[in-house]
């Protein structure tokens, strides 16, 4: 039985490995075995599962905000990421979180005094800086911020296609739009026409930081910027952010949704 | 070529197949290829993937409190979830969140006036009800208080190992341990019982569900209870919980560390 078991095992391997060379263009899982033994069977396909595991708990825990803040994605990680967010699973998270927000936003009830808000963040939860961050590892290199602004400046970030479905659902909905960025006010011009461009084009308030800002944390900047906007009388219903420092800290939105976001930390 | 492609195609799937029965003992993934066709291979294996990702993106959205409160798991992710609970994801999960808060705790300043406080949920965060749950189908059933409470009446329900180790570290480094539980005040002594036969044995305040609590939702029920022990003058400092109502609201944590739990919503 064994032996018959071995030679199996010998097959398959030879047959698929020969497949896979046959098969060259076709998009076959990477090697699926490679090498093979009775003691490795146990625990295989070890590697890859294992990378997986871990760097989907790690991605997790970004998510669950369960991190300390951290410069960049665990080097074991690199191709995870990457194929995360080149492939189907950031798309997918993207389309999920805008789906529920639509259903909340349909779901909550408006007070008709022109106050009910809703709060985009801009940078990886309205405008896409997927392209900039292809260029530098997917969050592998540590956070560059003259490359970063001359990326910025250049003005071409994309659309993220679901936030501008939501986006259009919340103003359809009579909500207020206020974009609370982390983007300095030198950005604002170039920002305005970058949102244009990709299709935001209506809002009431467009929130930078002015030059006090700049010292502080994320979470206490915007934390300041949402008290203000409760004195002004707005009802802050709904928050869309890519960082927690977006959606925790004081007058917090009824509801708020976390994009994906495994490439950064900002706290 | 084709053909020879189609012969060892036909190889290597009449030997797997052989293979997986002769290794029906052996933890092999289950069916790597049934059937399969030229067709099938570009897309291979779809089906399994695509419910990989759905799930997984399921997953994430509940960690990062995405969803509206739900009621029972997604029926195409009962085998995912059950994977995922009784394989080494969900463990990886909580020991990754242990790992992260004994970090913290060790880090953070301790007043000491013996007031610097952290807070465990009991359920899924000190105990595991994985046993019942298994019996339940991992969240594909509705949650019966009546069945639960039986179980919980039983008083074994073993710790969560990674959960014990925090709990012993934060002791060990002066903090006040407060169990803030939604079980009811009349499962008082059995769930003493349970902990202190699960290892957990020391507490500053065990707080259940009094009568008045019962119509309260968790958020709101434990916010008054983290306001209470505000007043009291105890400094919040971290929180343990695999609800999401465990960790917000009012009077939070400085850190609040979200424990893994893709079985029930509470809200």
């Amino acid at each position: 039985m064994f032996f018959l078991k071995k030679i199996l095992i010998f097959l398959s391997v030879f047959t698929l490995a020969l497949c896979e060379e046959a098969l060259e263009s076709d998009p076959f899982p990477k090697p699926l075995i490679v090498e093979i033994n009775e003691a490795q069977l146990k625990e295989w396909p070890v590697e890859e599962e294992e990378v997986q595991l871990q760097c989907t708990s790690w991605r997790v825990a970004v998510e669950a905000n369960n991190l300390s803040p951290w410069e960049k994605i665990p080097e074991e990680c690199a191709d995870y990421v990457k194929e995360y967010m080149i492939g189907k699973g950031y798309e997918l998270d993207l389309q999920r979180v805008s789906n529920e927000a639509k259903a909340f936003a349909r779901s909550v009830y408006l007070s008709g005094d022109g106050k009910s808000a809703w709060i985009f963040d801009v940078d990886e939860t309205l405008l896409s800086n997927l392209p900039y961050y292809a260029d530098h590892g997917f969050g592998l290199e540590v956070f560059d911020s003259t490359k970063f602004g001359q990326w910025v400046e250049m003005g071409i970030a994309p659309a993220i296609e679901s936030s501008l479905e939501l986006y259009e659902e919340v103003l359809s909905l009579g909500f207020k739009v206020i974009l609370l960025t982390g983007r300095s006010e030198r950005h604002r011009s170039i920002t305005v026409e970058n949102l244009f461009q990709a299709g935001f084009r209506e809002w009431d308030k467009l929130l930078l930081r002015s030059s006090e800002d700049h010292e502080k944390t994320a979470t206490i900047y915007k934390s300041e910027k949402r008290n203000e906007l409760v004195e002004q009388g707005y009802q802050i219903l709904g928050n869309s952010g890519d960082q927690w420092s977006d959606l925790l800290g004081s007058s917090m939105s009824i509801r708020s949704f976390k994009l994906p976001n495994p490439m950064y930390y900002i706290s």
